[in-house]
């Protein structure tokens, strides 16, 4: 039995806010604001250079990533952090495809987030060794896995959708036809159990200021399979990445383990906020989070659908094929999204017309989603949205 | 006229330090921790993910671009911020490999930081299409540049001797026969007077954290010449690089101009300390810059070789082709750069046998130079290194 769900306490969410917006940017954990001046005042500003050694920056991306690993089931040294999620995903397919070199096609789907598949696009033009990507939609990757298919490439959860594919089984029909698999954990991490040593995965990345409240622009993670990763010569292979980076050698040699899939600097600034973060999993058992998020999330369609009829359901209703999210369709998203913010309720819209809701169990109880869908139907039964200052549109949405 | 240097009551500085370190990593500029504050606090805190728009996150990063596109010559636009600069170095070399489809040869030299060049070999390696790295000494990269050389990718100054490269020489050489310029500014932003639109290169990349004191893992920044931009097909085509990134459009579109070669999320919390430390070159003239740098660098060679007969020269002794750095050789280097530290001249040590001492007329005097001169001739002559403590290698120096 883990502590018990929500931690309310160990987060500052302003007065009159219901924030479903955690599977975006998490809310803001206590420790933040003082570990970063503890960062930059001690420790940059009284220590300078030495700080490198003496505040422990070397080591932080390795104790930040193995506690990473803790919450996505991955063993100690299998989980470096740095970069944004987009640059751990080039990471990640440069060495896939290298695996199977005799291989030309990388199959995603259509639901994954489109930095994912821009940045294959981006490899494959780099390469101009005629591989293909192909972005079937999600319920047709598995039978689109087939002995073309070098790299398997998924969000385990759709963005827009929530809907989730089934890890081990994906996988394993990937194993199957001898492709290599990688799993975004975008909306995973924090939100769901995840065993990524127990689904033989190759290999996971992921993002940290999401479910896991690093704060916005908080590094990414990459997982390496510990039985493969000495085979890895990283395409990005920078100096940190190195076996000896103060040894200045002319050429690479790659670091042992996970750890040569760093490349450059560490954002020392941001690793310490999501160290910080991270504390507010100590002593969560991830299989109770997901019951809460199961029960917060369910319990939201409910209240939603019996309030609100001119919203349908754009997640899958079976709890256990949806991740830590909720969507719904209207045709006038955007601004029924800006004016139920207006009234507290945040979520967030994603094009064409899906209004998104996540549910974070570290920081919401059942009283806030009863709350939240009480505004909601409000905005919506009143037409609150049609006002005109709602129907124009910013760039970030 | 610029404003008057130094500028130290815009730094923190400890009591008893004189840092000659602001080669590797900056002081602390004093409005950074009220910065960093305001951004977890007012904004991630109170503003949540509206913040990307309320608090001018989105902007940020193209602000911070401008601001130092100021500081080398390169006009508004042409100047992206985010990343690490080993990341920058693969953009702008996969680029530019791109734009001479017929040669196969990258040419640096063995002086460069060996990042980039390890960046060099991870391309190299994972294009696998006969690419060849040459990286022979410094001294000898001019003539080294020939009709085979599809780019020549420099660090200006080497940041082991101070050595600088003629940038607008070199970069008519390499255009002479039809090779693509790359310039690593690393130690040139904020240390010298660098004229990227003068010197008609095609990139330049570098990094915040040294002479623009952008804290401990500040992203990096990339130029690209506008005149060609519009043709560059970024290798990490990131969704934040996308012309339209909350379209989620499923294929990407590049952004206009040197956006494009934006990735991932920005690092928010770095960029806004970053932003806050550029503010100190407000009014700077860059030529009163490179002028203090040069007293102070001739000041300090002049002081030390006239106390310290065991150390050799190892930068230029001509002012103008030196950065603004200044190194000595010495066998125990290591060991008398610890106890050089240890009595609060802080300066730094790379292999196998080079003393290195920066200096940044933002916060140091005349004054400083001598004291600082004293102390070496005190460490040195009384050969305080000798002490065993001073011999035991830490993994960072």
């Amino acid at each position: 039995m883990g502590v018990n769900l929500p931690r309310k306490e160990l987060f500052d969410v302003p007065e009159g806010v219901i924030y479903l917006d955690g599977n975006s940017l998490g809310v803001l954990p206590k420790g933040a604001a003082e570990r970063a001046q503890k960062t930059i005042t001690e420790e940059w500003g009284g220590q300078l250079i030495k700080a490198w050694n003496t505040a422990g920056w070397m080591a932080l991306p390795q104790l930040v990533g193995d506690r990473i690993g803790e919450l996505i089931g991955a063993p100690a040294g299998s989980v470096a952090t740095g970069d944004t999620l987009s640059i751990k995903v080039y990471q990640a397919l440069a060495a896939a495809i290298k695996m199977r070199p005799d291989r030309k096609v990388i199959l995603s789907d259509n639901g994954n987030f489109p930095s994912d598949l821009y940045m294959a696009e981006g490899l494959i033009k780099t390469l101009d060794q005629g591989y293909e990507l192909r972005a079937p939609a999600p319920e047709d990757v598995a039978e689109a896995i087939t002995e073309e298919v070098a790299v398997v490439m998924l969000t385990q959860v759709d963005y827009r959708s929530g809907r989730m594919h089934d890890m081990n089984a994906i996988t394993k029909r990937a194993h199957e036809v001898g492709a290599v698999m990688i799993w975004d954990l975008a909306h995973s991490a924090g939100a769901l159990q995840v065993d990524m040593a127990g689904s033989n995965a190759e290999f996971a990345v992921g993002c940290t200021y999401k479910y896991l409240n690093g704060g916005p622009g908080a590094p990414a993670f990459i997982y390496v399979r510990p039985d493969i990763v000495d085979n890895i010569e990283p395409a990005l292979s920078g100096w940190l990445g190195h076996d000896v980076p103060f040894a200045m050698e002319l050429n690479y040699r790659p670091a042992s383990a996970t750890e040569r899939m760093r490349v450059g600097t560490p954002p020392i600034l941001q690793l310490g906020v999501l160290q910080e973060a991270l504390k507010a999993w100590d002593g969560v058992d991830m299989g109770d989070l997901r019951a809460a998020s199961q029960r917060l999330s369910d319990l939201f369609i409910k209240e939603v659908e019996a309030r609100c009829p001119m919203l349908t359901l754009a997640s899958p209703r079976d709890a256990n094929t949806r991740g830590s999210q909720v969507s719904f369709a209207f045709e006038h998203g955007y601004a029924a999204m800006q004016a139920i913010i207006d009234r507290g309720v945040i979520g967030d819209f994603r094009a064409p017309n899906i209004m998104r809701f996540g549910f974070t169990p570290l920081y919401l109880d059942d009283a806030d989603i009863v709350a939240a869908a009480k505004i909601i139907e409000d905005v919506m039964t009143n037409e609150h949205w049609r006002a005109e200052k709602y129907n124009v549109r910013s760039r970030v949405t």
